[in-house]
């Protein structure tokens, strides 16, 4: 049907009306006074959502644009990084840190597992040179569902003492607690279309005291994405290049709807969906990708058998306009990922768990009871 | 009067409700089949707006970006660039330029005035060893109102035979012919909230084969503005990162508008906008900051005397709601600058004259005979 489209895949998420609506009033100058009002505003709630006193700074890219801001102001070539890999974004920042010349470590684990906590300690007390600079680490793998266990992983970090902590939280902020005060996060980078209930088109990064030290000696030659204007001008309320106007109209109306949920509102939705949806999928007798216990709270993967992923996925957007995500590279046609991140209900994870246990049926699935799955996450849900 | 809003300023300019209606659309995932085919619609678009057979490539990122990714896709540090200077955006390229390490010739001109061409000629024409490697132009310079000879400056490149020319057009496509193929314009960057006629969150960057060759062998390093991964993403109608879905809704929308105005009939209707606002501010007894011989089609800055610019400004917008833009750097405060670019109908300029009419009475300025400012307006528009 035109216009019944359903989004759950992680990023687009979907977007509330009034958002919608926030965004299509005609741009004003963003030099006015009346602009440099919404930027006062959106910065401050900024920082109440990355529970910090410290700058969150606003620029004109993707996450991946985020992240290179957030590597490359605070290294230099030649530096030694650690970096987590353990899925396509992790891959991601290891490519952007060998492209600008950094001394790269992965750091891996399986696609759908965890990293070793204890594999980043091991490197970082062993460095008695203190020669890592910096640790560069995804929390949310949206790539496999994977959630990092960063708070240990940052432990170890601050243990080192002078190693940045460089955080991917694309999928993680607004989803998952991500107190970067408290855990004295040095850098935190995140995207519009995730958590923020917005669409694509601005990026975030979250930078610390200590950060800005390295800041003044990081020599890796930028200009667009050089934080230190940023600042400046945020300082001002104001922005160093012409910022985008109408995603801002549409950031400082959900950034009000966030505000509104509270903190600990968002992450217990989060989770709840979460639960909901794990729960419908085994109860459906497929496998997940990543293990309970490290499960990110934006987006499950699915990798079932007896039934083609690919199929599960055109059935569901065919039959029902339900658009899920598929696998990137390896994983391509062996999983499916169910995004509930950002402006997602306890209605929406009932609506896909249901069209998926119908869509079982219709491509002939013998494991499944039907009515399981929703039984199941109604359990949750009630 | 809440929401009476006028802009006319260079950028962000009026946006079409069309326009605005589209971006208020729900997102849909970047990677569907479904936007595969909103990305060919615009691409083959852009090709028509910048008449080239070559690469267009979409970036988000302000035009700053796209510029940046402009110059440093095609260059390697210690190579020697001449950088056109005689505005605010002139100087900007030669600092993202020197930030890249490469070796910067400026070639000035006072704010106000345009480049010499003939400065070019001569470096160009001494280069026997062909170590310039790139010139870099704006077109348009919005911070004064002034268009470069590019043509004639293009001619002299062309004559070198080595040298890319690299062209900011951020205020003249759309508004001044730029026939990259025909003048065999090698990287051409522009943005999205100017004559596009949509908000800001968007940069272009066309690609010669030429300048793909010289891409091969350059060494500053990139990886979120790397336009080799644009390219080829777009080769497939994909894009490598994470688009501004909805602002692209726009963008397929604005260039639809366009393609129904025409090419001819967008830049006749920017040159009568430009000449009517011209003979009304002139017949104001107002001077202007250019030359009629070297004025843009985007914007047209005023240099009152007898009168403050800051008060002119400030009248307009508080009795009339219409937002012009200021000078900058050591021009602030000195002209204040009328924008006639993008969604800007004989109407708004007529609109804009009258109102400064009434504002130069308001402010008991005595240099100008009440009527005198549309009557000459009008005979250009009529």
């Amino acid at each position: 049907m035109e216009d019944k489209h359903m989004l759950m895949i992680p990023g687009p998420t979907p977007v509330p009306e009034k958002v919608l609506l926030a965004m299509a009033k005609h741009p004003i100058g963003h030099r006015s006074s009346d602009f440099s009002e919404i930027i006062a505003e959106i910065t401050e709630n900024l920082k109440w959502l990355h529970q910090t006193q410290s700058d969150v700074l606003m620029l004109t890219v993707s996450g991946t644009g985020a992240m290179e801001a957030g590597i490359i102001n605070f290294l230099s070539p030649g530096d030694r990084v650690l970096v987590g890999n353990n899925g396509k974004f992790g891959e991601r920042w290891g490519k952007i840190s060998r492209a600008f010349g950094l001394e790269v470590e992965e750091i891996t684990a399986e696609w759908g597992k965890a990293l070793d906590p204890e594999a980043f300690r091991e490197k970082l007390a062993a460095d008695n040179q203190k020669s890592i600079k910096a640790v560069i680490i995804t929390h949310s793998e949206t790539s496999t569902g994977v959630l990092n266990d960063l708070e240990t992983i940052n432990k170890y970090v601050k243990d080192h003492g002078e190693a940045l902590i460089i955080v991917d939280a694309v999928t993680s902020l607004g989803a998952f607690n991500v107190p970067v005060d408290d855990w004295g996060l040095d850098v935190v980078g995140s995207g519009a279309q995730k958590g923020y209930m917005i669409p694509p088109g601005l990026g975030f990064v979250s930078v610390s005291a200590k950060a800005w030290k390295a800041y003044e000696t990081a020599t890796i030659p930028k200009f667009y994405l050089d934080l230190g204007a940023y600042k400046k001008a945020t300082d001002k309320n104001s922005s160093p290049f012409t910022p985008p106007v109408n995603l801002m109209y549409g950031l400082q109306m959900a950034l009000q709807m966030m505000k509104a949920e509270g903190l600990e509102g968002m992450f217990s939705r989060h989770r709840r969906l979460t639960e909901a949806t794990r729960a419908g999928v085994k109860a459906l007798g497929l496998p997940l990708l990543a293990a309970d216990e490290v499960t990110s709270t934006a987006v499950t993967a699915v990798m079932p058998t007896g039934v083609e992923a690919e199929a599960i996925r055109s059935t569901m957007k065919k039959h029902f306009d339900i658009a899920l995500a598929g696998g990137q590279d390896h994983l391509k046609g062996k999983i499916f990922r169910i995004g509930h991140l950002g402006f997602v209900s306890d209605r929406d994870v009932l609506t896909a768990i249901a069209a998926l246990e119908s869509t079982l049926i219709t491509l002939g699935y013998q494991g499944a009871t039907p009515g399981a799955g929703i039984a199941a996450s109604s359990k949750i849900l009630g």
